[in-house]
């Protein structure tokens, strides 16, 4: 068994980034009127410190970062992850830890200390409150924190700093690109490991071994799903069933490379396409090109959709309906997690800037038929990129303008 | 490339199973007064319904269950996730959706719906608030949802749960059995496929490799770290370190087959162990032997950390202290969470019932002579077993008496 090394991936993010990304957060809580923030989850808390390791697995201990208006940010961990600390966030002096789990107090009145003595002039506490957030801890301790704190008010911060994360670094961008990059190596390889007759299972096994091997670090999400001529729905990992002629078997991916994230997926025919799944790849290609094409500074998330929607409607034969818009969106952020704000949807309207990451994801609805009638299947199509002067570039290698198929 | 196929593996839980433990749940609800239970999280969704698929990894939309005092579960599912309900718990008939994400209303309203339409004599709704939970859904709408339903109570449902879920049924310790199996043959083969001069990650890469091969579906939780005569702590990810002669190896990882748990480790020596490391290594070996002989039904947590305390201390040459317990236990229980209550710690006391499932998990902490003075190593040993009349029994295979060697 082997596995590539690879001594041109890029370097995990470094100290000095975290601390301007502080400095910069810490300017914003200010505008904000935030004396501090109250960090659980894993995400916001990596992008502000680094600190990164396999324990958020583990839920019976939670994790806290507490920052203040200036100065560094003070941990408050399970005794124990204090050399996670040191190893992977070293500039930061401030830990205070205890002995877990405690159901008494599992770090709830090391928080509530750490947030008091941040009090400032705004009386205002950030947490994790908000649309697409997570409190990463019971939410009974987090109500004990709130009362803890009073008259210091808690409410959400967890936005802004999204709002802050959807723009990349170069450093970020590069990391992306890594992930990116190999993923669509192990992808555009699969038709030369993946055959009729195996299970989906084993296509799913032999795809997160192509990635590993190929230096893909974590796999956390892990499509793989098929039918005869076309599959039902985007969303279910890997069954039984086994690959046969006909089938159109779909893998879509999120793996993560020093805990940035791609999120893209292929499309497989099992022997040559039919006309309606050509028909389908046609479409969703080009309304991916249009997505890409549409994904400039100054322009919103909701143009990106409109260029998705406008060649997917075409191919239905329909008109653009702002309504129903299907699944809800045709693609969104990317970054510490798989799932980021904002979203290319009709409803979202942010505004695009240069450095910014989307998924490009339009998806076909189209029908067959089926032994009971007509069956709904969809075609759903995704590239990763980041926003330049000069519009969407590739973090992916595209897909290719023909379905690829499994001989 | 080639996995291996497994006729024989275990099949995941029936609908009939899940249907009995609505049934056990509910009698339990009303002995709790509890009018229905309300439900966002991974583990609690999947125990009650068999809802499986890799969508909780995306974090913009949730996913909500309500369990009615009788009757089946009422789902409120994002639109397009009616189709994973229909394959993976098509016995559920009442299935609600919203197009998401939709910021404005991201299921409350639904929810709101559904908890008061199972108002019953109690007027209490049991939600995941307590100890060791996590509500997977914005804090700000659960807190819309328990204003929208009041005078209806929002109490604590999580712990009840808990308390049921960890006796397991045979289909459950089957499941956990497999894939302990199956991880127990990647460690074991690991002499054979890791070297000297593989840096952790590489190591990490191939073990995870191997663990796909035999069947294993997916690795959220792997520590892999190393260092010259012991490794510093028990949480680090695999970081860029080679591995030479003289360095202590380990390994640990929560692997999941159809959605159960495994959770242990295996320590490595890289050429022959020192005295210092073989000491450390024959009192976790031996304290694990205790650990597993006190489990037995009507023991409790409690006795399972003294018996594996007092040879750890004998070996420290120290007493056994109750308060100064290190990382707070020694093992924990483990099903679809690879940690779930109950803990092995002198605090717990949780009364053993024959088919609970625990990790038996001793650490020694030790010193060696460093460039800067004596640096603190800890060697920590894991097993998972299931308690019968006899004691614990085994799901993984036993490590060796005598610590492997990477020649």
């Amino acid at each position: 068994m082997s596995v590539e090394s690879n001594p041109t991936a890029p370097p995990a993010i470094s100290p000095d980034e975290h601390r301007s990304r502080i400095s910069a957060v810490q300017a914003r809580m200010d505008e904000q009127g935030l004396d501090a923030l109250f960090i659980t989850s894993e995400d916001n808390f990596r992008y502000l410190t680094g600190f990164d390791a396999p324990v958020w697995q583990n839920l019976t201990r939670p994790r806290y970062c507490v920052l203040p208006g200036s100065g560094d940010p003070v941990l408050v961990l399970p005794s124990g992850n204090e050399i996670i600390a040191r190893r992977t966030a070293p500039w930061i002096g401030d830990i205070r830890s205890w002995v877990a789990p405690n159901p008494e107090d599992d770090g709830v009145s090391l928080c509530i200390d750490a947030l008091k003595a941040a009090r400032g002039r705004h009386g205002r506490i950030g947490a994790e409150l908000g649309r697409e957030s997570r409190v990463t801890m019971p939410v009974r301790d987090f109500l004990r924190v709130r009362e803890g704190v009073a008259p210091l008010e808690l409410v959400d911060g967890d936005w802004m700093l999204r709002t802050m994360r959807m723009v990349k670094s170069p450093a970020e961008i590069a990391l992306m690109r890594h992930v990116c990059q190999l993923v669509s190596s192990a992808f555009e390889a699969l038709p030369s490991y993946a055959m009729r007759g195996d299970s989906e299972r084993e296509v799913a096994a032999k795809f997160q071994i192509e990635v590993l091997r190929r230096g893909g670090e974590k796999i956390p999400y892990l499509i793989c799903t098929s039918g005869a001529g076309g599959y039902p729905c985007i969303n279910l990992g890997p069954g039984d069933h086994r690959l046969e002629a006909g089938d159109v078997l779909i893998l879509d991916t999120g793996v993560s490379y020093r805990g940035y994230f791609c999120d893209f997926d292929r499309d497989f025919s099992v022997g040559e396409p039919s006309d309606a799944v050509k028909h389908a790849y046609d479409a969703v290609w080009r309304a991916t090109e249009a997505g890409i094409a549409a994904a400039r500074p100054g322009r919103r998330t909701s143009d990106v959709w409109l260029a998705q929607a406008e060649v997917l409607a075409e191919a239905e034969g329909k008109e653009v309906n702002r309504e129903g818009f299907g699944s809800g969106r045709l693609g969104h952020g990317i970054g510490l997690r798989m799932c980021e704000p904002p979203s290319n949807s009709p409803i979202d309207d942010q505004v695009l800037i240069e450095n910014m990451t989307l998924t490009i994801e339009p998806g076909l609805p189209f029908f067959v038929d089926g032994k009971d009638g007509p069956e709904r299947k969809i075609l759903v199509h995704e590239e990763n990129i980041v926003i330049t002067p000069d519009g969407g570039e590739l973090l992916t290698r595209r897909a290719p303008r023909e379905m690829p198929v499994i001989e």
